[in-house]
């Protein structure tokens, strides 16, 4: 018997959007998935709608007869300013109304290292560090970081905010034999957030049990995310296809990688 | 001789933004103050535009030529989502644009209590504590601080974002008391942070030398601010006039006061 | 108009509670003062109560239609575990029994520098920081600052645990340079206590504005303390007149002084 | 060969000290077990003396010619005060009185998760955050706690206050998930307190490898333990059996559970 | 393929240098050893340079066309104060001049538990802990950590100071069985040093798996040291074989061993 | 009557010790000064004795029959190492080694902002934050702030290591206005670290009561110094003659000021 009657999944057209789809299903009676493109292969337990989540009265609407948010919709990179501000700060607000209208109880919020970017490998920070954003996007994160709060000191609902490092099949960059986390684990965090007795309003930070620990994630501790995988497998090939990075280059120094080497994304647009 | 040849004030027609213009005026040799409406008394030293932060194109023509920028504009209460997107997200975002193309190099933002108003008086909180924003008000404070700590990490702009309290003519209620920020300390603390060595980013907290000691401010301690005023000549006139508080009101226990008694002001304006 | 009906202070008899019964006569209209021992010079305000604080009945009856509790009632030095268990640990349960049944929202109770007398001089400690008692008294009040705090967590009763330092009518000896607390400090922050918006459950540390300072009392910082004394005017004639301290001696070592040096009271009565 | 000649157990007719009887066994020639009632299946190496812990004499008798004290006696559940005085407060002050005119060098102490129990599920506490009781229960469980730190300070007896969670043969509800000590490991922690080189006064917090990681035992780590077991074998059937709690009340929000869910054991009674 | 094309090892002769001559052997296509005794076994791929770290011309002329320097060099032990200022800090400085002049990026540094050995088994230190050296050798030991910390934040040099508790073949004594590094966990965590992709400024702590945890290396995580060995496999026959110890001995009470029990080196010749 | 018998000074030719002979002369009968150089206007109370630090007999001789030293001697500026190496390191080294063997209790010792000149304006660090030497004096700061430590945990010689900003007749540069220490305030630091209760092993930070407040000395509060100067009677001055400083300057960034834009002493040479 699933905890959940329904359980509404955003951007599950998008990379992670697909592997939750599959890994929660079995929490729920019904998922509802959204995105603004269409989804595929959507099953009988699926309800697909696609949404705009800058559209205020489309996201009431799919807010109704929910019992949790896994909300990883948005932008998931730096784009400009405009585009930032409708789908991941107003977007992100239309979904916290809608649960607040709704009564909804209970959010996972798909955040980003890129919060807390310009933060130094050697700094080993925690849940309550000050923010770092490294670009535009990071700083629509550390809005719903905050908006999120609000929503719970304020109207009772219970929030992760997830820093999700880097997200992938495997592998890509050097960088991700640290800050790797694979699909599955992925999706054992946010189950195990879903499921927790209690969430409160909680920084999380998604890595796998990689070699190198670059941040504290233990204030998650009563969520109960316990990593299985690593990138020890993919180290050989990486280390050998790649140069051993320059230590003092922004995107090996900071945690941001090379978001904090990036320039404005007006100037990167030309 | 002024230090400095150009300085802009937002905000200017508003009750601090009044204050500020008179206050800083031996700063700078011209000071171009601006707001949503007509500013009065414009002095032959001063530049008055008309300017909705909103407009991208204004705001970069309103930031050429300065030498630094005091930004005080903006909605200064709770207002409905929208028009807190326009004027303090989008508008605090142009600012901080119009810095990066036109050289500005130094920013002071009227940040508030209300970005950290669920913390408690027995808290004790500093600089480094985490974001409580008391209302979408204080939520759009910290897009603001996550903002100018994105340009000065990336870009190079030196900002203070100062909380200010309760700045009044006199304090108004009995929680000024001790929240009180006087003018003249209000803008002793925006001087100071403008002509001090070396600003980074900064986050200040601006109280007046008031009894109650709640929040610490000593990680601002390189800007020299010393308040100079305290509350205790309003002290008996308000404890007559109001009654002892309930100490597990919201308003009483936590910092930022009556905004945590406010409910949504989707709900509050019906 | 005085802000209380009444207030009730035990221990009123002792070298304090005499001091408090003239200080704290202008908040209320009724001073209701208590202890085992008859106290003179009863005022028309004043309600004199010769009272056992282990009397359960008898504290029932103390404690009823009362606004606010001053208690430092029980023995003011080691004892032995008897004399304590009964005066200190019984008698000061009865007293927030007392509260809880009569509905008194506000206990200021008399803790000591001995709870936490095996600090060093060099911690720095604050209020957060563990308990090291010195002596079984030091236990006693420990106990009290425990007992307070779940009558705050569980019952909404505020108290403050006042670590009350060195109070004497002068320094009488080299440590009291740094932690005399003047009987007209004590005092001042007794009232802040019993007048301050929001009380909690706080610990302070009681010292007035000595020239070596010790602790850090700023968590008490909403309470509104400030001290007006220091022990300059003493300095001379007390280091003329005693040796130079060494400063390996446990009295001088650890912040509790001679009580660190006491043996267990079983034995020093012999 | 036995590292110790003789350890005395109180409470050894108890739950937990029945599996300490059995655990500890070759860890010394001698064991003397005592309780309040009499004991089962006393075995050659057992002394069993019945022995009221309100008794000065007969506990000065019952720590003779010990080398060790695992002290697990006096009532295990919120009691009434003059119950919980007589055996908690007066019967731990006994061993410890018993220790030290005995020259017993090492104690180990049966304290509880509710001598902090108002601490929040994501708070994350360690050893140094201040007391938090929920009950008089956890009231004395502080009591000892402080007066076994005056006895290392000053009389040099090392101890350990074990804050022993849930230790049940199983977990009993959805809280003990995370909160379940099992019986060996409850016993291994004793047995590395009872040898690990240097004790000095440590507060240890006792609870299996479970999924939720909700406090930080790392300052006990000069001890040793590692927990062997965990919950995951128990989970199905409780979450099966169980509804999903609410995570705002108190015995969800709260690491000391139902007991912050009791009033005061005289409301109780009726 | 390796990554380095030549590392220098000092102490290369030494029982560390031994093993770390094998161990990182696949790292460089060239390992160039150092001491100031003659090395045996010599490789082909390895060339041994005599060499007294006091020789400034030497030292340049050792360190020359060195991509990285592993420095186990200098005297292991308390001695005088003119043979440890000779060896250990002019020969350290020497390796750094070195480095600097011969544009070498990283230094792997043996320092050693006695640059904190005062600091208690209770304390749980971490990398930011203040210095407490309990020997000439420990204040050695300090001095490079200070003078390594000149070189990154000056001159861009990155360093590991590793912290080796007590690297021999098995553990020689009781206090070993929690301070033992094996060869291959020392190994290891100089090897890693050298391959993490930035290593900035750390310092590191070597121990192995071991059962009781004293130290806290977190802040090292950025390395990836894992240890493998523990212990355990040594606990009884060394338990068997010494007495248990006292743990109000300086040599159990405090970290650096019996270090801390050794009188000043003059006063110990005698 | 004086509190000393004798003191003995050293660098008493210098800026500073100039002023501590003068000012200082109250605590003793007897001042002892020491220099390279001969010393002018030698007193009655006064015993001149030239004397190189790096002659360890004539070090001996220079600390017998002295109750407390004034450390203030060897090289002021960054110097080549090995004049660091014998002045600095060595010549420390002879104090100490004459102290421990002359039975000297308390000595007060002449560090330098340059012992941590690597931390940042907005850092705020106190007494416990790592070492960051901005030089080879830097190191030979801290290498003395190590050797007094050990002095003290091992030989029970009471120490202040001064970290002195800028202490000159008045502020020089603009840096000055918040960093200098004037030679009143100088001497009141070492009169009250001589002659306050316990001084145990203290780190302090000397700088006026200037407006900026960049360092938190309050870990040195059991000593009891109270700056009585501050700069303001000279910004203005010092404001019209020198340009507004580069926030990113090493000399504005960092603590240490201009020696944090040093390059190698070898290379300055040059």
């Amino acid at each position: 018997m699933a905890q959940f009657e329904r359980i509404l999944i955003t951007g599950a057209a998008g990379r992670l959007g697909t592997e939750l789809r599959q890994g929660l299903k079995h929490l729920a009676n019904h998922i509802r998935i959204s995105d603004r493109v269409a989804m595929e292969d959507v099953q009988p337990h699926e309800e697909a709608i696609v949404c705009e989540l800058g559209d205020y009265e489309a996201v009431m609407e799919l807010t109704r007869d929910v019992d949790a948010i896994v909300h990883f919709g948005g932008a998931p990179l730096e784009v400009d300013f405009e585009t930032m501000l409708d789908s991941n700060i107003r977007g992100s607000y239309h979904i916290y109304e809608g649960a607040r209208k709704n009564g909804v109880k209970r959010v996972i919020y798909a955040s980003s290292v890129h919060a807390i970017g310009y933060h130094g490998m050697e700094d080993h920070i925690d849940a309550d560090s000050p923010v770092r954003p490294d670009s535009l996007y990071g700083v629509s994160k550390n809005f719903v970081e905050s908006l999120s709060r609000l929503y719970w000191d304020k109207f009772g609902i219970e929030s992760l905010c997830l820093r999700i490092f880097s997200s992938f099949p495997e592998p890509a960059d050097r960088r991700m034999l640290w800050s790797w986390l694979s699909f599955s684990d992925c999706v054992q965090y946010v189950e195990r957030a879903l499921t927790c007795p209690r969430l409160g309003h909680t920084i999380g930070h998604g890595i796998s049990d990689n070699r190198l620990k670059v941040v504290d994630d233990s204030k998650a501790g009563h969520i109960g995310f316990h990593p299985q995988d690593n990138t020890e497998a993919f180290r050989a090939a990486m280390e050998t296809k790649t140069d051993v990075p320059d230590p003092n280059a922004p995107g090996v120094k900071f945690i941001g990688g090379w978001f904090c080497e990036l320039g404005h994304p007006d100037d990167e647009a030309k």
